[in-house]
């Protein structure tokens, strides 16, 4: 049978491992051409495949629940429930999903783009089963990385306390995260991983066995058989840690190996209550150069299957905004050794890969705990170093507490940078870095600010490493610069709370936050096509906000717009009305941004044209909305 | 030496053990009587008077960092350094805070009122330590229950992976949060808190030796010496958790004896890098009323110390709002058996501890975990159950991620009951319910909703049950009701979106939200006096917001008030302000609320008044900022 065949993942139950194999060579051929051609997540997928049909094999698909944390890895589950023949429209607009996601597939259980919730969703699903009497199958799938995320510590530490309630953990362990993973867990795992129980004990017990006082350094034939008998004594001790959380273990186990993988979850799957499968993966499995470089693999852009090269884009980009903040953040290092750059797993995706490089004492990879690193970096500043948490906007949410709590009520210098703020595109609703301005801008002690290209965001990085009166936030978006040139040396901090005026007209005031300056510069340009002058003002900082410089403008040319790349409720324009209000500045304000939906996955260009961010579009909406009135009265009058 | 005479910690270093005792008796003493007469926490600090005492005489306090976890255990440390003079203020206004504060004293290194945070925080200043070239010690000492939050987890997982880093973690394991833990963690922690080494040993080996192929049923004296050896080799498995983390552990030790305490600090403090030390503790020691009951004397107010009586209040008060929130949750949980009740570690503080008692099944404790929390409820509302999350305020921001993520991304039927939004009186800052509006007013898929009352309060939890078009939230404060009639039954839903007008007048419009809704009736009746009559509204539901209702009134009233208790940067009269601006009703707005700025202890009338919320102040300040101008004019007019 061939995968496109395939209309039930319930079908692959009657399979052979010989024709379980097949589906797997086809799952990996089709898994490789899609990324290849459309970009997307590679290695977590092709180290899943044999994991998923072996898994599907077992279950009943048409009841059982099996949660796929984060998603980037169901590539293969997505095939295998319905989706094998629109699998080339994948993370593209209206195509399928690049994560889980509960309204494409009644197979997605739970969707996530998030780490570390696969656990808790489970056992939620586990224990609602339980209360209603229904009888279905729960597992729970996460990565090693993804284990080390608070949220699953806390998952484990309930599930695992209790006996009764069925839920099978499956651990991806493929011994990274994006990057290699840190911490005493992937430590410990990763030394379960390597060592047959034969050879864990070795270690341990042999060298233990000589200090018994009643043996010498030369064992009797007796005493090896002693000791022979001593290692099938410890072998459980492999899943020690586990079976001490409460779980029953299983493993390691060869993730590559179906026929190993179907007995083991057969095995598990009769556990009556906790239980935790081990699964060593080889991320990028069967792609020898995805093998090589599981980081540089782990997602692409379109790329030539046989060279693994990216195709080079048709014309040179200017640097990203990471690359860009990287690259200054270590220069700035280089001559303060209080900066440290900290990252939560993502080395590479904020740049911090490069101060890494450079200047590994002033950095940190926490792994996937963004909450820690958070508070670490309070306890830094504590004693006067200057952290720098370089964390994405979405991911960010997961240390919000800390923030106020931690970092905000003490005051502390701890300088926040927001990689991905605004649309990110391809990812979808669950990576969109709409809510920053939002949440932060409640919090007392916090300046927030935004650049409105990168040789703006280098001064702004002097900026927040420059200031120490409390916390100080920076956003910026995904993708490429503006092209602007960029300072190797001599920046200067920019004023608190200054912002500044790019262009000027009498006709209605365009205040634009971070990545929509250049756009608001762009609508000015189509306004003044129709007449109408603007003042363009880039706010730099929406707290505190320049209200010495708005309010006037806002008073004398008497129509506001604001313009944003995040959600208007609570945003920045929300922040503008505030100050208007407060201030008795009674002008009709416009505020263009994200409105109160998801912004589903498509390009970023497709997106904003979505949300009606174009110049053209929003010069249309300003037009329409400020000033029908006096083209009406015009009309009326002539 | 009275510890009176105590000028600096580290006079504690030339006591002989029995002046160490006396030392501790003496603190313990204040404790009770400090507590029974200004109330606070109780079991907490005198759980860890030996704790302190001991760890304080090992230490040098001018360069060593102690950072307790929380601290509202951290009345010994206040005592010991430099507040014990004062301390008969605690947790007054402008009085000794009731946790520590940076602010406070240069011996409060990291301030806390979150549970879990201590970890990470003092891993950041052993970093810091190190990459300046300094030395020092920092000692994190945590409650078994916080041990269980996610963040210490993550923390423990980094700390135990820099084996340089030299860390000194303290578990005081009391094995209580507030109410007993749960979880497979801290049921690991009694295993080992329980059984001596050897006692340990038995159940395991005993057992298993039986099965050793080469022995039989009975040992000959050689295989019993064999078995004395092989126990001596399995002794470190005590804390074998601990130490495959990469923790040198110590313990369990008995954390009311001194001179247990001091001997193995001062081992542990040699420790090179990462190390654990385990303290067997009695939650309320030394008062016996509280040992025996250790959650009724987690914290107290003001009690009569030899009947363990809090004092009567001089008049009976209305039922507290988390009272009635247990009461009808419970009742309606009895028709519907899909409702569960899911609580943080706080099943006294919300009060669902009522439903645990008539419903044990429809009610979780996942510890202190809130992350979990909501992600487990999100899985339940994915299989038809109707999970209601309640947490305060403050630590619903520990599961901000979750409730984007999770949640409301994926348009899920949870219901978020947040108990003590807004002032919260003596506990400070750090848990003031001031940003919930805010941080949760930026996400999609979610309604959000406070009663004006508790008879409200009660109609609105039908309504949040009732409702399965995504998520809600309701927030209600701390403290007693308004006394108002509350029903038993027959409850209905209110419609969602919609507020209600509740008294009429043409000056002004007065929207209140939740807890001032009452306020702002008050208010009305001040102004009333000045003959300036009002409109109030009860705006209910803040997202999404009755604008067919308010609207209308603005622009025929002309003149808007909000009032809400919580932020004004994002909060319910931001988003009066978006709705008045985004619908060209260009009236004047005053906003009542929070400003940007930290509240500090005091009592909430004390924060009522510094806020200038009160009906008086309210209504003085409304005639001063809306009312000026046309009194200006009607002088000039004169």
């Amino acid at each position: 049978m061939h995968i496109s065949e395939l209309t039930h993942p319930n079908q692959l139950k009657g399979l052979s491992i010989r024709e379980l194999e097949e589906v797997s060579r086809q799952i990996r051929e089709k898994h490789l051409q899609t990324v290849a051609t459309s970009g997307g997540h590679l290695g977590p997928g092709l180290g899943v495949v044999e994991l998923t049909v072996a898994l599907y094999s077992t279950l009943d698909l048409d009841k059982d629940r099996v949660i796929w944390d984060v998603g980037h890895q169901a590539y293969p589950h997505k095939m295998l429930t319905g989706r094998y023949h629109d699998f080339h429209t994948l993370r593209q607009k209206d195509g399928v999903a690049g994560y889980l996601k509960r309204s494409e597939s009644r197979f997605d259980h739970f969707g996530a783009g998030h780490a570390s919730t696969s656990i808790s969703a489970g056992l939620g699903m586990a224990l609602a089963r339980d209360a209603k009497g229904e009888d279905f199958k729960v597992v729970s799938i996460i990565g090693d990385g993804a284990l080390t995320g608070g949220m699953a510590l806390e998952a484990i530490n309930h599930a695992g306390h209790l006996p009764h309630t069925k839920l099978m953990v499956v651990l991806n362990d493929n011994e990274m995260s994006i990057s290699p993973n840190v911490g005493a867990i992937s430590r410990y795992l990763n030394k379960v991983r390597l060592s047959s129980p034969m050879q864990f004990l070795t270690d341990n017990l042999e060298e233990q066995i000589k200090h018994l006082p009643f043996l010498g350094d030369s064992l009797t034939p007796e005493m090896e058989r002693v000791k022979e008998g001593m290692k099938r004594l410890v072998v459980p001790k492999v899943g020690a840690v586990i079976e001490e959380l409460g779980f029953k273990y299983f493993g390691p186990i060869d993730g590559h190996n179906l026929q190993e993988l179907i007995d083991t979850f057969k095995q598990a799957e009769k556990v009556q209550g906790p239980v935790f499968v081990h699964v060593s993966t080889t991320k990028g499995k069967g792609y020898d150069l995805a093998e090589k470089d599981q980081v540089g693999y782990h997602a692409q852009s379109p790329f030539n299957l046989s060279t693994g090269k990216a195709y080079p884009s048709s014309k040179p980009k200017p640097p990203s905004y990471s690359k860009v903040f990287a690259h200054t953040l270590t220069t700035l290092a280089k001559e303060n050794p209080h900066i440290v750059g900290i990252t939560a797993a993502m080395a590479t995706g904020t740049g911090l890969d490069k101060l890494q490089a450079k200047l590994p004492k002033q950095y940190v990879d926490v792994g996937i705990a963004e909450q820690h690193a958070v508070t670490l970096a309070a306890g830094m500043a504590c004693e006067g170093m200057r952290p720098v948490v370089a964390i994405y906007s979405t991911f960010l949410q997961r240390g919000y507490d800390q923030i106020i709590h931690d970092v905000c009520i003490q005051k502390l210098p701890v300088f926040f940078c927001l990689d991905r703020a605004g649309i990110v595109g391809a990812d979808g609703p669950t990576h969109q870095g709409m809510y920053d301005i939002a949440y932060l801008r409640c919090i007392p002690n916090l300046v927030i600010m935004a650049p409105k290209d990168e040789a703006e965001l280098q001064q702004m990085l002097v900026t927040g490493v420059d200031y120490t009166d409390g916390a100080i936030a920076m956003r910026y978006p995904r993708g490429n610069g503006i092209g602007v040139p960029l300072m190797e040396e001599g920046w200067e901090s920019l004023e608190i709370g200054k912002g500044e005026i790019l262009r000027s007209g009498d006709d209605v005031l365009l205040l634009g936050y971070g990545s929509m300056v250049y756009p608001a510069l762009q609508t000015a340009e189509l306004l003044h096509e129709h007449g109408i002058e603007a003042t363009v003002v880039n706010a730099r900082f929406v707290k505190p906000m320049d209200t010495e410089l708005i309010l006037p403008l806002a008073q004398r040319i008497g129509k506001v717009v604001t313009m944003e790349e995040g959600c208007l409720m609570g945003g920045f324009g929300s922040a503008v009305a505030e100050a208007l209000m407060d201030n008795n500045v009674l002008v009709p304000l416009k505020r263009l941004g994200v409105p109160d939906m998801l912004v589903d996955h498509a390009t970023p260009e497709q997106s904003t044209v979505d949300l009606g961010l174009t110049p053209a579009q929003m010069a249309a909406d300003i037009m329409a909305s400020l000033f029908k009135a006096e083209s009406a009265v015009a009309h009326g009058v002539s």
